[in-house]
């Protein structure tokens, strides 16, 4: 009796959030599994509470995010569109109306004007602005933003430090959101599907897509100069005519955005994307070095240089693989705290030693650790890195960016002596293929997301964002898109 | 008719060499499975034989290797005894007598004189002496030499340049012979087993013998500068009652030597010797550089840096792994022509280019070679060798020895572009557990090592290997101890 009720009260939660198109909330009732009569009922509750909402908090376009109680956000197209999605298409393999899927997107084709955050100029806050975002051309989708977070490499490239500066722009490149619209040629997605952009893409055509060893794909490779769309070199953001340029081609710093359809993984639709949003990058790019690169054996033992986001994402992952002993490396004491959640077992700071850490390392571990993973950027601390791990077997693996002038010297017998060194990029995920089953491991609670989610803050609040890293205050902040 | 003509006069090579011991004649051929007349018949033949040659050489130790016609060498105890033992071990098995085994080594427990190539001093030629050689102590076997070859080790110790010297000394370390005797704790040899010494050895106790990814002993890793046994630091060879030193606990030129039984890996009896000699240094280092670690993809594309012996067995490797384009890089046009017996495919001298190797290489092949595999030893081809790669797939691999103060410098993005860059030591062959399935890779003709022997010398002119290697001439030199 106590199930029957809850069952019927978890029937309220499944009441979709106010938007303009309240006719078809009987249809989503019904492809939702609910019977004619329930769904009737729950569309006219839906439509009080769509007047209740619009009255007090009138949406500023078409397909706005609405916050309800307790930080929970919801939306049209999320859950339930997903249900009504995966039913449709049951309904038309079995010959079904395909008139309705396009009914539901009446933006389709059309320019959206939407709020987005703007870097006018390198440095300075970011600007919320109503910009203009055109339809997704060949190859392209057009992805609502529903989370985003704070990377720092959107920081590097926002303070334009030594490098050409693109502005204005739209940065932001961790995120998770769902196909509003796609363009011509694209099959693999479908308006409602939900998704993660990814910074560099998987064209499936090239060499590196087509080798099982390589994820840095030829057409859609990272490239942070590039401020337009690879297919006609324009942008798809624009502020009455004058164009915004793009981001390492996600730009997610937007409630919507045009993004390559090979730098979009479709992901399991049940999978919360406030939380998985920080899969896009930073996280995964840790998790891979570890997992796909480094390999460590269950019972081996681990460094980590660097505890930041990407570098306790590393040790996340050595903590998965099961290694017996995690070694963290950081100049900064404080952060041994929160590495411990990660699996951090051990900390050293270089500061507090008069020999070079990897002696301390290898010290502390009969001869050196069995792998280890570089997260600084530092090229020192790639050289100890390296240097810190067992002979016969040890395998160091790069993560961190390093200076364009750096060089990196070791004697050659520290690697005839069977030491590996490798580096990675995106932790040597294929965005497309691999990124759905990083996915997977949180939802079987493998992967522990919630630990690197420190701050969240609407949408109207991202400069706070940028304070917290520039403070070093936290791991990943959550920038809450309809917020 | 011809077949068994033929097959009655391969009865004649079955002769065995003469020996002192002609009274076991008789059992050798029946327990290589001639019937009882026909063995009783090959022992008269046998005995005359022996006469005619004790006559006109008269041997100068026990087991002496006598020569026959047509550079072909026998030994009692060579394919023979292993038929002998291989039977003897059925009939032990079903309760036989054992007496006999012990039997056929006299020598057991004694020491033994016999001939061996002594360096008395750096860089002065080799000269034959008699010498003692002591039994084998706990986990030490004594081995009967049958062929050696020369390896650019014992030429690089024989001129102990920049070195500590040690002399007077037994060099050689590329080695087939036969267990004559064990000592205390051997279980896994016995007298008769064909085996391959090998300069580096396999414990099976330590942290690397008991991983699966190392070959680098504890406790037997090669040590270039001991010249006496590990359990009481005194050598087994003298002469007169001085020392003799030993040579990378191998010291194969002399006709007996005593080495740890972690250093000897027992092949298939079938095996020849003169052949799979060669596999107890070199040419393993190569080909496992290259099978072992490089592991390249039917169809990749290779590059070699150094075409002498430990090249050419990672382009046989190449070769063997099925790489479409296997390209040598070295120094000396002349080595293009006997490569090519090898499977190089494409020739680069660096001196006919006016920019770097490396760009010469990824110019070739669309931006760099699927795996490289550098064998010179010169720091800088070790770095042309890395930076030739391709990246988000290319493998490096180090297997020349550098100079003392050699520096290995690159710009980590080469790395962070996903290029792995290893070091191996002996191929990575654990020489116990993995060099008896090299040999079947030459008995299964996958492997061929003809090519690689592009000289012999009897014993007596051992120094002449010497100067053939001096000179850069050919690839492997075998030395026939018994002539």
């Amino acid at each position: 009796m106590r199930q029957m009720a809850l069952s019927s009260l978890s029937f309220l939660s499944r009441i979709p959030p106010p938007t303009f198109y309240h006719h078809y909330h009987y249809y989503y009732y019904r492809c939702s599994g609910l019977s004619s009569a329930a769904a009737a009922a729950a569309a006219v509750l839906s439509r009080w509470w769509c007047a209740r909402q619009l009255s007090s908090n009138p949406p500023t376009q078409p397909f706005s995010l609405q916050r309800f109680q307790n930080k929970q956000f919801y939306h049209p197209y999320n859950s339930h569109y997903s249900s009504y999605i995966s039913t449709k298409q049951k309904q038309e393999q079995g010959g079904g109306n395909k008139s309705r899927k396009m009914a539901m997107f009446p933006s389709t084709g059309q320019i959206i004007r939407c709020k987005a955050a703007v870097a006018w100029e390198a440095g300075k806050p970011l600007v919320i602005e109503e910009v203009e975002v055109a339809p997704p051309q060949k190859m392209e989708v057009r992805l609502q933003i529903l989370y985003t977070s704070l990377c720092h490499t959107d920081v590097y490239f926002w303070e334009a430090k030594g490098q050409t500066p693109v502005f204005p722009r739209i940065l932001g490149h961790e995120a998770g959101g769902i196909v509003e619209s796609v363009g011509e040629g694209v099959t693999d997605l479908q308006p409602g599907d939900h998704v993660l952009p990814v910074f560099t893409g998987e064209c499936k055509e090239c060499r590196h897509c087509k080798s099982e060893e390589s994820n840095m794909c030829d057409l859609l490779r990272i490239n942070t100069d590039r401020g337009v769309m690879l297919s006609d070199g324009k942008t798809r953001f624009s502020i009455n005519g004058k164009p915004i340029y793009h981001f390492v081609g996600t730009s997610t710093f937007s409630e919507y955005t045009v993004v390559h359809v090979g730098c979009v993984a479709k992901i399991n639709p049940k999978a919360p994307l406030d939380k998985v949003c920080v899969l896009s990058c930073g996280i995964s790019t840790g998790l891979g070095a570890t997992l796909n690169v480094a390999k460590p054996r269950k019972g081996s033992t681990v460094a980590i240089f660097g505890l930041g986001a990407v570098g306790l994402a590393a040790a996340e992952g050595a903590r998965i693989a099961g290694a017996s002993r995690i070694i963290g490396i950081d100049l900064n004491a404080n952060r041994f705290d929160e590495a411990k959640k990660f699996g951090v077992t051990e900390f050293v700071n270089p500061k507090d030693y008069d020999k070079p850490v990897q002696q301390v390392i290898a010290d502390m571990t009969d001869g050196g650790v069995d792998r280890s993973v570089e997260c600084t950027g530092n090229v020192n601390a790639m050289i100890s890195a390296f240097e810190c791990v067992h002979d016969g077997w040890g395998v160091a693996v790069l993560v961190g960016v390093p200076n364009k002038d750096d060089s990196f010297k070791t004697h050659p017998m520290n690697l005839l002596n069977e030491r590996t060194l490798k580096g990675t990029f995106f932790g040597n995920y294929k965005p497309r293929t691999d990124l759905p089953s990083v996915v997977e491991k949180y939802m079987n609670k493998e992967l522990e997301l919630e630990k690197f989610i420190t701050h969240e803050v609407p949408f109207s609040e991202i400069n706070k964002a940028f304070e917290y890293m520039l403070r070093g205050e936290g791991i990943r902040c959550i920038i809450h898109m309809g917020a």
